[in-house]
């Protein structure tokens, strides 16, 4: 028997390994889980899915169960129908199944995106401040990441949109809208002056609006489903972790034309998406209705808390989406410890100088400006 | 309203998009989902989970469905103990919760593997003929793929694995044992060859077994977690797909060094494994011991297949697995399809004239049997 001398398996260490030079000095993503009363760092609903819709769930994965030997079905065509119909009643939009996409969370999508039309020699281009995990899935799939930055109000200027495609030629281009960490929706136009842009390159660039928040949007303001009929290059990605509670459950999903959904197809690993999470995803969905009536509630409070953060003096971003950001403290990360010695967990990120608070229950963001006050008093 | 003239929604195709030029020929990957009696193509277990699991997998997706508007344990520390005392009661191993990685199936979690070790500049090596995924998790990675050839009683040669190692220094080895298509276990020696022969490679490089079936292997046949101690660039893959039943739940995981987990944590999306998903494989792995007693009469049964199939004049490879791998035919599209239009579902897969049959209920088996002795003799 031959016996190695280094690398043997207690004394391993990372370094020891042939990892990637590229993620020597990476560190798994996610914001800090701590065990505090008041959670406002994640964006999540703060309300639970009712016991009758925990129930309906129940009963759906215990069916599923039962033939859980078997591999779920690779195309979840019925999941797909289901979403299609979802957004049809949400925003108007007419799509067919084929024309959906689900994975394991938003974050999964995307991979599927920019596996499929990044890669090396390729550049996705996004426009900062924006989600920071947008340059993990360009990391992920050796895309190049190309960045703009938003204006002071954290929109995007039409021209520097424009000017950025033109000079970087990129074949994916990610918009959140609304923005995280910023709260802030895109008008149609400068998406479609990107959409515009973006058919001038010879070989082409796909648009995704990542409306993860878009459900909260405030009245008037337009989703990019919208623009679906007109360019088959766009899709819009949309996850049931917000607006439906159902963080845990991780189901992301995105609307496009058929092409760029067959795009995914061939990417994805096969049987991505459990008989169990379809189940789950689908059980929910035939509540939509009740899960989303917490979404008014949360826009009230989300306009009250921009409106609070303001009167008390704070500079406060436009928000349409469930959390508000505000500042600009010389020290947030100051900020940010006294809130949580105070049992109050918001996140720290963002432009220098800013915190992101989630909209909780009335009572969390009561303690939340409690603790805020007490904290900027010192 | 800018309007673009091509790419427009609905007549969009594939080739308007700007898809990665080496996927262009390429096709999602899947076996046929076809609609028949008797399926025995993908090594799914026969036996569907027991009502008694069943309801306590529902419980558990009820309890944790309760608390679905927040996102999961990012570390699912739980499960990864819950699965490290499983393997040591299989197998015998003494190994950490942080030494035991999962994923939505193992798919998943050799792409984290080869996100991490892997990657532009990089290759894998495998020993064909082998799991047709391989190829697509190092494409998906845009690792170099590199195969070396099994004899041909589809074992893999120390010299010829060494060699291989020697001229393309690979950073990913992939050995699948017991091997799929062919069910073909490596012996221990062979495994220790490879790594050996890896140590002196001035990068490094990571093994990994994929033992996939290997609860099916026979009796005296080692699993290479034995070798885990000596071993920090070793991991050993498992799933709960094929003995435990639970292919559509999709949970893979695997075991290795804390090290070598620690890498593929940088490379996982935040949040992967669901809690529903977490929650179904706890319950699950609860009642390994009933789940995991169908295992016994699945390999006497492959035994009796590997015997009868030899009495009736076929070539047979040894099996450990819950599968047989038989031939040769001149036509064995035609013997495929013979056994189809008999209600009988097998895979037409591995090298030319060989066919792959999972093995199923004894019922199940009888007509593949009579359906196999009806095409022959035609």
């Amino acid at each position: 028997m031959t016996d190695t001398t280094d690398r043997t398996g207690p004394g391993t260490t990372l370094a020891d390994l042939p990892l990637r030079e590229d993620l020597r000095d990476e560190h798994p993503y996610g914001a800090p889980q701590l065990d505090v009363p008041v959670v406002l760092n994640v964006n999540e609903n703060p309300y639970p899915v009712a016991p009758g819709i925990v129930a309906d769930i129940a009963a759906a994965v215990a069916h599923a169960a039962a033939g859980l030997n078997r591999y779920p079905d690779r195309e979840f065509l019925d999941l797909r129908a289901d979403l299609a119909a979802f957004l049809r009643v949400e925003s108007g939009a007419e799509l067919a199944p084929e024309q959906v996409w689900a994975a394991n969370g938003s974050n999964e999508v995307m991979l599927h995106v920019l596996q499929a039309f990044g890669g090396p020699g390729r550049r996705a281009l996004s426009f900062a401040p924006t989600y920071s995990m947008y340059p993990e899935y360009a990391r992920d799939t050796q895309t190049t990441w190309v960045v703009g930055q938003r204006t002071d109000a954290f929109t995007v200027d039409v021209e520097h949109a424009r000017a950025m495609v033109r000079e970087h030629r990129p074949s994916v281009v990610l918009l959140a809208s609304p923005n995280n960490p910023t709260g802030t929706a895109l008008p149609l136009a400068t998406v479609e002056a990107v959409l515009d842009e973006c058919s001038r390159l010879s070989q082409g660039a796909v648009v995704v609006v990542d409306e993860a928040y878009g459900e909260f949007r405030r009245s008037g303001t337009p989703s990019a489903l919208e623009l679906l009929p007109r360019h088959g290059n766009l899709a819009v990605s949309r996850t049931m972790s917000k607006a439906f509670s159902l963080a845990g459950a991780r189901v992301g999903y995105l609307a496009a034309s058929t092409a760029f959904v067959d795009a995914l197809r061939i990417v994805r690993l096969p049987y991505h998406l459990s008989a169990v999470t379809q189940a789950t995803a689908r059980a929910a969905l035939r509540h939509s209705e009740e899960l989303l009536s917490t979404v008014g509630e949360l826009r009230t409070r989300r306009d009250e808390t921009v409106r609070w953060l303001r009167d008390v003096g704070f500079e406060v971003a436009d928000s349409d989406a469930n959390f508000v950001l505000f500042g600009r403290f010389a020290d947030r990360h100051a900020v940010w410890q006294g809130l949580l010695e105070r049992g109050v967990l918001i996140r720290e990120t963002g432009p220098a100088g800013w915190l992101r608070v989630s909209i909780g229950t009335a009572d969390e963001m009561q303690q939340f400006r409690t603790a805020l006050q007490e904290v900027v008093s010192q």
